[in-house]
């Protein structure tokens, strides 16, 4: 009921869907933040070589709970 | 060419991806609404536990002709 | 480091998922333009048909380098 | 003064014009609804249909109060 | 985990400040929809009478789960 | 070349169309501002009257030189 | 149902709410507009001093209809 | 179900209404443009002379098939 | 004069109203934060418990002075 | 600590810069507007002439202290 | 008076400002369109190279009349 | 090709231009954060003293590749 919330913003990639870069960047961050609860979609791009899709890039905001 | 069409706001949740939740949203909502013709994707964000992706949030908006 | 991009907007569809939408829209705007580099997603949208989702429609820009 | 609103979201089409499609959407959704007070336009799309403009379409917002 | 969510837009009123605004739509939209989870708020207005606020109005989304 | 322009915002009100409302906005604001050179339209609604569209409402900028 | 409106974009402060700061803002206002009819809120943002809120900054659109 | 659509960005010019201007847009578009399947209004501006409106002006995405 | 700012966003949440979760934001970040300087607010939302608001949450950007 | 904010919309003009084209709206105004507090800067166009950049265009809105 | 225009899409470089980069995106983009009339800016970026700016990039859109 | 990367929000001042308060708040921050990669405009606003702009401010956001 208490306490507050960060949100960080945090871009992952994939080769294979923004699935997976959503799971991307949420497992890296988790590495160094805790309490993280839920994440929101910001903005979706990739990158294209050699005229086919070599990167989906998912930027989403990281809401977790602040410790004391 | 006559007629109109309404549009509901609905949330699909997933484990594994946004195509799902979007699939779950459109199935669910066809036991009560018939007549659905399109949808469009307003906001995608998701559930996070124990540093992992927990659940795909999608709401979408579904188009369906309004029956006389 | 000189020279300009030029942006074009292509919707791609697919029965699977939005990724593969990225992927067909990608792939199919290589048959004519040269030099891709990225793509940003604007719109996800689909038809839908008999209860269910028929067709996954992605709206993105494609970024490409403009030959001289 | 009591009271609160709901507002639905209705697409209306008209071959002629944004303003009849308007009419339209608002004189169809008066069959069921009741007590409407405002509109809100939120989108102006169309069909094409051998290089000429087939339908006009707008998404309104009805705001409608609610009875007890 | 399974089922889905829809949410529907709703205006309250209060002549005192947005946050009664926003409990007088959630209490009335309550006795017909259960379930209720979250609101997001949308719009903030009000109207004007005799050089002062005469009435806070608020928009907003309240999500609830479907029952099946 | 030289000199800089100002906008105002201003709401026209017709019984027929958003076209009609945009020009009664133009010409009463022409009454009292010099020099208009443009307008952009910001918000298209309307009031609604026995389940009729009874007033098309446009708000409406118009920018006009600054005389000196 | 004829004459116009105009919009004046307005910001109130106040050091205890967001709702005190609109009141601020519309009373203020009405010393030198008449007419006015109805608010937009469109910003709010707020001074931060030793730690704590100094200062709620409303900005809002105040309507008003234009004499002749 | 395969095949991309490309979307290109016009601006039509109208002495009388928006919704002339959509036409015209579309139906000078379709000299050089085949397959075009829909449009959508990006921007309503206008130009102002004398004190009237002089011109609407629409700017509208228009879909059309790529053929192969 | 010189220096520069950073903007962290913060979630804060009151039973009691939207200005009271700016409150309770600014203040718990300004436990680790120094140098506070404004607050924009994001996003309003809200938890919904037995029919009743039970919780109003707002999300809010902090600008500080980074310390040299 | 009292008093009121108002904002007015300005367009400046420049051949050299948007940086420029601000200055100009900004020492402009300040001929008819007084204790002109700051800038907020809403849209960058420009109009071109053979093939060049024949001037940045600016629009900004100016806020400044409603005197008593 | 009669006619349309069409919109394209220009990202331009500059290592100097967001100014020249706009110059340099109409000077490149007139090499093959004709009838360039105004710009819009879209979007404004950069690369960042050794803790220094390495690059201004900015996506404007052109504006220009089609012949017939 | 793995990793993510992280966005901050920065804001830069100069008295000369925006491009001049991009490159303050990137060379600012590149004493503390490390790898950065590409910067994002977001707002541009300013200062105005004595009737003339007494600062730029330029809020960016940097994305740059978090180490493991």
């Amino acid at each position: 009921m208490s306490g507050i919330y960060k949100k960080v913003e945090i871009v992952g990639l994939s080769e294979i869907s923004f699935a997976e870069a959503v799971k991307v960047a949420v497992e890296e961050a988790g590495k160094t933040v805790r309490h993280m609860s839920w994440f929101e979609v910001v903005e979706q791009r990739g990158r294209i070589h050699d005229g086919k899709v070599a990167e989906f890039q998912v930027t989403i905001r990281i809401g977790f709970k602040l410790e004391r």
